[in-house]
């Protein structure tokens, strides 16, 4: 059996899963290779390298493992076809995601820039703009495993936090909850709105004009789940109209962002180029997963830790 | 009775004083009059203007409320010879200063000075610096109001929390207890060293050069406790020979910290300019305190919330 990685770990890392699986055969290679695909069982992607082709070249292949969390770049048609059995990472991401999402919520509350700003000029001044977190509303929308995550620490900082999924189901550290159809009403009382929903049909510019009017003035604005939440050019209006403070933006409709986007020089927007969960041990912990899903599959089991349903795009 | 406050606070949180104490000669003066202090029973501060003369021509000065947490700078022996009551706002800085110092962990952690950076060349990478608190060890010297709240706040984001006080004797929020005397061995196994400790006799120069060799060499350092904690010669040489990986300071044994100062442009040091218990609900808050206190003083029960023992500085 031979298991394709489409990129090349760590040598520790490549060492843990040779000696855990001594009798498969590993092909690590940062390219597609073809002839390569064409023979593999398992394939282990950062999901943006599949494409319709490399599907149907790949006849062997009956497992794609993707050590990220969006499959939003792979032929979802012809690997549902296929009946091609698709895990990802969902879960590991919880921890450096939260922590981004806090780290910059608190940076602004507590005048971080300001004081960095301060730093570079050797200035003394004891004028901060600092607010507090403690006391806020926090809108949440798509209270999964890391937005409840997020949920639960801004708890910690005393924050009323509000969930708004599709159906209005109750989601974990979450004091209150709605659905996308009310959403209006509560944009209205939160002072920081948080993105960390998926792309799919559903949630492809959910945001529109009328919900950033909604909002308070004061409010943040996050975006840390993908980029087509809402387009451009309404979030940018926004902003010019100061219907809100200030937006946290990890994702965008166009990604790398181009270097003459508006974003970049806007004093109210931060710009964070995609890399909210990005930690120094991400890849122990995707592989990790991949470890023992692989277990699982030499067993004949193909319910996988995080198997997803590629048609719904979770 | 006259109170006599030596700073002014905004209109609206005047009328909120003179409205409930109708029958209360207050005066709002934002330098020391010595007619004025002469016939003032009460005094608010925020105890950097009091020196021993004014102690000597308030003849009828009976209590000194305090709008800050120190008091290192107030002539103690003559108040406490005296018998004034001392009383301070010990407690509200607790949110804000809590805020501010998770706020800069997860700043370094998640690697916010970076994306600032690459914001302003609106240069997209995707290669971070972002390491993750989770999992991490913190010491925590002086768990008290402040340091315990730190210390519930870090427990949310996984962190084992290792307090530090005179006794050793328990405090909230801490996984395990150390005492001043057995703080060497602890270091080493710290990621983070965090002081919150007030200016005593004996927190003065408590760290030497011994404590930071026996730090980790990735540990972060902060502290927003008091300025001589530690020498600044010590703490430049541990720096400067990378004994450990970072430092960041919101308060200096010189303040303000002059423009010529090293730390400045070092960038193994990040300088706050004494801001991290700034909150725009501040004195809102103290007010809060004084008035309450206010209204025991006039029913001649002088056990005012946060009375302190000045002869121990805290």
């Amino acid at each position: 059996m031979k298991v394709y990685f489409t990129f090349d770990p760590r040598p520790d890392l490549k060492e843990g899963i040779l000696q855990d699986f001594p009798t498969i055969e590993f092909i690590f290679h940062e390219k597609i290779d073809h002839a390569v695909l064409k023979e593999a069982e398992v394939v282990v992607t950062y999901g943006e390298d599949l494409g319709e082709q490399h599907v149907s070249i790949a006849e062997k292949l009956k497992w794609i493992m993707v050590a990220s969390a969006g499959i939003e770049k792979m032929p979802q048609k012809e690997i549902a076809e296929r009946g091609i059995v698709v895990s990802n990472v969902r879960g590991i991401h919880k921890i450096p995601m939260a922590e981004s999402v806090l780290a910059h919520i608190l940076s602004y509350k507590r005048g971080l820039t300001w004081i960095y700003e301060q730093e570079k000029k050797a200035g003394w001044s004891r004028k901060p703009k600092a607010t507090e977190l403690h006391g806020s509303t926090a809108l949440i929308l798509g209270p999964g495993a890391i937005g409840s995550e997020i949920g639960r620490l801004l708890q910690a900082f005393g924050v009323h936090t509000i969930g708004c999924n599709r159906s209005g189901h109750q989601a974990d550290y979450m004091d209150d909850m709605i659905s996308f159809s009310t959403l209006q009403k509560a944009l209205s009382s939160s002072d920081i709105v948080i993105s960390v929903l998926p792309s799919t049909p559903g949630t492809r510019h959910l945001l529109q004009s009328e919900h950033f009017e909604a909002m308070k003035d004061t409010t943040l604005f996050m975006n840390f789940g993908r980029g087509d939440l809402v387009s451009t050019d309404v979030l940018m209006d926004a902003l010019n109209e100061d219907e809100i403070a200030h937006a946290i933006l990890d994702v965008y409709e166009e990604e790398p962002l181009p270097s003459s986007h508006p974003f970049w020089q806007m004093t109210n927007v931060t710009v964070s180029p995609h890399v909210s969960s990005h930690s120094s041990r991400y890849l122990e912990r995707s592989l990790e997963i991949f470890k023992t899903n692989l277990k699982k599959w030499l067993e004949g089991d193909t319910e996988l830790i995080n198997k997803m349903d590629i048609t719904k795009g979770y």
